[in-house]
């Protein structure tokens, strides 16, 4: 299968417009605080969303409107997750209803997600305020996905935006994703939001098959600081514009498309991992040779959230003893005595474990290899065959500064 | 039952005696780094081990000598963990035997620890060559109990020690404990090490069982940075000196010896959480009204694990929605809507949340409150009559700054 990068973000599939303005959440910063995304049809929908049993109330909502798998436009909000407030539902069911007011689509069919600090009341007034300007300005151009991708940023220092086009048959598709969240992982202001656009023609029921298949492999791998939000969510909506025969059963378009939604997620995971708060290095844990896919998952899970690996990375120290120890309690099944451990970055491949020791090294090369912005931590278990790669990022000063001062 | 607080430490009970040397395994520092703890008599001994996969070299071989519930003496260094070295086994042996040598006592009978860097090779000769001298300065006084508490301390800044006496029947015993690390839960440097005495007659098995029930309310909720250690070990050497009536099952002596060693190791997990490297404050979450001992458990760690509640709390901001959101995906059956959180020090109770919503607060009360050095997170879950109380630390500059540059 071939994968085009492409332009334009959740606007590159036919059928997707989006706008992000500043409504006034924010009290302090002028910043893009309100999105929209909006279909010329109603979409075949499906959405994940956070485990954390205290959820926002968006999501509340959200998880009603696309029980029948169907939605049109998509309302966020940063500044304010609108979570653990009394009338958090009914601020939520207000902006859908503000939305379908000013798009034309019935409220039903809005999703609505909010990202920012928890437990402060969300005012609807900015947000009214803002619907006019907000709609005018939608745009199918690369500028309307940038100014969404702007408007759902909250400490997030990058804009994150990806788009490939693939083919099925004779036709050409586009799929598509803006996000935000320095992790899936991170409460507060720092949400993992990710609306994905397709004009794939695909049933509601398989386009969640493969969104809730492909998160345990992307979204799930992803991790800066293992605090799961209350407000993740994930939302893929496909327009059918592209003009496939639709796919409504597992098979060879199925399985391209697949491949297509994972190019876009997995894009998505390195690029949130590298704007985690405060990092400095994107970390990619490979893990290989494992007896079954869950171990492989947890063992490279396990690598990437480990804080003295992570600060480890940060100071560019080859302490490849933290990954080993990461690894043993890490919950996989695996045998101690049989790892080899590789740090790899553009700068070379040092070896660092080889039979569960240590083996020796140059510093110099090792400080040289670790220096890199991008580090991949290659461990090999050797005990089967099962394979899977986790994302996340360095503890710095910063994350601390950052969260450590967050509300005010 | 009342207990008292008595200097000693590890030489507190009957029969101990300690000492603390600078061998030289540290190139670096001139700071004690070989221990040793003696008794008069053969002990009733039981120990608990890091359930991380990738184990010590000491664990496996201490593993084998207390086998039999006996030890009489513990040979312990700091500065290199003997982990993940393909000697390390045979280190770990000789250790004892030159500890069996010095002392009189069989080389099985020696329990053996070390805590430092993983995966460097620890060389004997330092060891073998410090031993007149350590042997040779065992003494009962508090001072060997001090010189042995420093000789195994690494990134720790603070010395640990801790002995009670309390009456069973008649008799007065005594137990008192030395203990190092950041937590329990960091590799490396930072190892937990516990070594508690007591002249207490009591069973090996009736000693194992207390210790085995004891950590999961003591040195199991203590968290510095989720990274569990690969040599963490706690061992309990009971030498019988006191004279009670010895304990062979339960009952009331049984549970006085209980709870003595639970302020035992109470006193030292506040006293390793505070020392957390990096640490400015000592977290400490209590869980009430949870529907069992494991949703509490599993509450009151996950609060104090979370580098967000971590990061807040080193900087004074009172964000009661990390608290939430660590409560809400802490795995514990509850039901957000229902739960309290309040912020508790020496300047007075800050209500934050109530029945799942947050409540408006004085900034300037809440930095008050939050500024002081011992922080409780009292949380009420409302949902049922377990409790369970976790210990941590919050998360700092120098705690990136120490592990970001660990081995050199």
């Amino acid at each position: 299968m071939t994968l085009n990068e492409i332009q334009g973000g959740v606007c590159a599939a036919r059928g997707f417009s989006a706008n992000g303005i500043h409504c006034g959440i924010r009290k302090n910063k002028v910043k893009r605080d309100l999105a929209l995304i909006l279909a010329k049809v109603p979409c075949n929908t499906a959405c994940v969303y956070t485990t954390n049993l205290v959820k926002g109330a968006p999501i509340l909502v959200t998880r009603e409107h696309v029980k029948d798998g169907i939605a049109q436009a998509v309302i966020v909000n940063s500044g304010n997750a609108n979570t653990c407030n009394a009338n958090g539902v009914e601020i939520a069911e207000e902006m859908c209803v503000l939305a379908a007011r000013y798009t034309g689509v019935k409220a039903e069919d809005v999703v609505v997600a909010s990202t920012g600090v928890i437990g402060q009341t969300l005012s609807i007034d900015p947000i009214a305020a803002g619907m006019q300007e907000l709609s005018e300005g939608l745009s199918s151009s690369a500028e309307g996905s940038s100014a969404a991708a702007e408007a759902i940023m909250t400490t997030d220092l990058v804009r994150k935006e990806i788009a490939y086009s693939f083919m099925i048959g004779d036709t050409e598709c586009r799929i598509g994703a803006i996000a935000k969240g320095v992790g899936m992982i991170c409460p507060n202001m720092a949400t993992m939001l990710m609306f994905i656009t397709t004009d794939c023609a695909i049933s509601a029921p398989m386009l969640q098959k493969a969104i809730s298949e492909d998160v345990k492999d992307s979204m799930n791998m992803l991790s800066v600081d293992r605090d799961t939000s209350t407000n993740d969510t994930l939302c893929i909506m496909a327009s059918g514009l592209a003009g496939n025969a639709p796919i409504e059963e597992e098979g060879g378009s199925f399985e391209i498309f697949q491949a297509a939604l994972h190019a876009v997620t997995m894009a998505m995971c390195k690029k949130l991992a590298a704007d985690g708060e405060g990092a400095t290095h994107l970390i990619e844990c490979r893990v290989h040779g494992a007896k079954s896919k869950r171990d492989a998952r947890l063992a490279a899970k396990s690598v990437v959230n480990s804080n003295l690996v992570k600060a480890m990375i940060f100071g560019a120290d080859a302490n490849g003893g933290r990954v080993m120890c990461a690894l043993g309690y890490s919950g996989a099944d695996l045998d101690p005595q049989a790892i080899d451990v590789d740090f790899i970055s553009a700068a070379g491949t040092l070896p660092a474990y080889r039979q569960g020791s240590a083996v020796a090294f140059s510093e110099e090369f090792a400080k040289r290899v670790l220096t890199e912005k991008e580090i991949v931590i290659d461990v090999r278990l050797n005990g089967g065959a099962e394979e899977a790669t986790a994302w996340g990022c360095d503890l710095t000063y910063d994350y601390v500064k950052i969260n450590g001062d967050y509300r005010t």
